[in-house]
């Protein structure tokens, strides 16, 4: 069997939460990295043969092309193994980790997207946001997230569906660390969040280790090329 | 075998698609309406003890309570009788129709139910937007969307993923039917997206078009009753 071809920045979330999601179930792929900050998405042969949809992280697996993460996700469980889980079968697990995906997608997700591309991206990028960047805002809207994430999910279990480790805390724990990794503090007014996140981390162990390693060097590289812009952003 | 229990809305695109699936797939379930107009789902009964997530549409299996659209289409393809077409195994269907759904919810979907909440949704419910909304820019946003649709999706097949309709195009034309049941022409320059939504239509037959009727009686008789708002929005 090919190795699975992985187009991925260690930049994006959605790419780092794959990257692990391998690792760990040991899937063979060939690691493709793709540099978003140069734009390498967006033109030449990785837009016109492999993503139409200009997006990280994609998979080829044989001929067969891939975008989209949850998508993704879902067919390397079709047509790889991946351990149960990840995305348990048992009452109705895979249920309730398409629901967070789902709900995570919307809110927190966004909320911590937009944040890194507000404060950190845009700026690195030399570029102005189109939207209104109230900076309060978005804090406000990342700390309602964190709120809302801790009442829906974090009540019952010792993890997001369960006892077990899911996709769901994988995928969350990227999310949350785009935010983090540059400098805002999650778990300030969310201890719940501050217990559930050491447990992810501690649990995935140096499948995180590495890949978060990883993506605190790409942040440190593009702020060491670009000190000025930083400066002004703080 | 109890039937499903099914909190809808025929006002919510989703609410829509998931209600012809079932009716298609003659799948038993007893239909609860829940009038989001009136805030049914913010509050009582339904947000306590249906679904914190105060959203529609959600099912009841048994005592398995499941929020979120595509998490509920899921479900259903892995514990009811789903017709193959909608979620086919073969030639990685399952892959693509995932992929376009996610695609889908962060572009089309996203354009398509934001222009929606502006142009009628507030009106009606006598709220002004908290967002900046600026009409032409709703306007651009949803053609650059059908545009996006038409060129990744609508070039090689019959439907979006293949010969065969499948839940993509149902969830498709679901969410396309928000801005056009309130008046915008989305075929005015996608002659493309026109030929793939009469095919779309056609194929679902009757199942469509008892929705759609009780999707339009529904905007009509909110209309009548705040006539003067809807005229001031003209």
């Amino acid at each position: 069997m090919q190795p699975v071809k992985f187009y991925f920045d260690f930049l994006n979330q959605s790419s780092r939460a794959l990257y692990i999601l391998m690792e760990a179930s040991k899937i063979p792929f060939e690691a493709i990295p793709i540099s978003t900050l140069k734009g390498e998405h967006l033109t030449g042969e990785y837009r016109d043969k492999v993503s139409h949809f200009k997006r990280l992280p994609v998979i080829q697996d044989d001929s067969f092309l891939l975008a989209e993460s949850v998508a993704i996700f879902r067919h390397l469980n079709r047509e790889k193994i991946v351990p149960e889980h990840w995305y348990p079968r048992r009452n109705f697990g895979r249920s309730r980790v398409d629901e967070f995906l789902e709900w995570q997608q919307r809110n927190m997700g966004l909320a911590c997207s937009n944040y890194f591309k507000q404060k950190w991206l845009l700026p690195i990028l030399g570029k102005t946001s189109t939207e209104e960047t109230n900076a309060s805002l978005l804090t406000e809207r990342l700390n309602q997230s964190f709120k809302d994430f801790e009442n829906l999910f974090l009540n019952k279990n010792k993890f997001v569906i369960g006892d077990n480790l899911s996709y769901a805390d994988l995928m969350a724990i990227c999310e949350i660390d785009q935010p983090k990794f540059i400098g805002f503090n999650p778990f300030n007014h969310h201890p719940k969040l501050g217990q559930w996140y050491e447990k992810v981390r501690d649990e995935l162990g140096p499948y995180y280790k590495h890949v978060a390693d990883e993506f605190d060097n790409k942040l440190k590289t593009a702020e060491k090329k670009i000190p000025e812009v930083m400066y002004l952003q703080q």
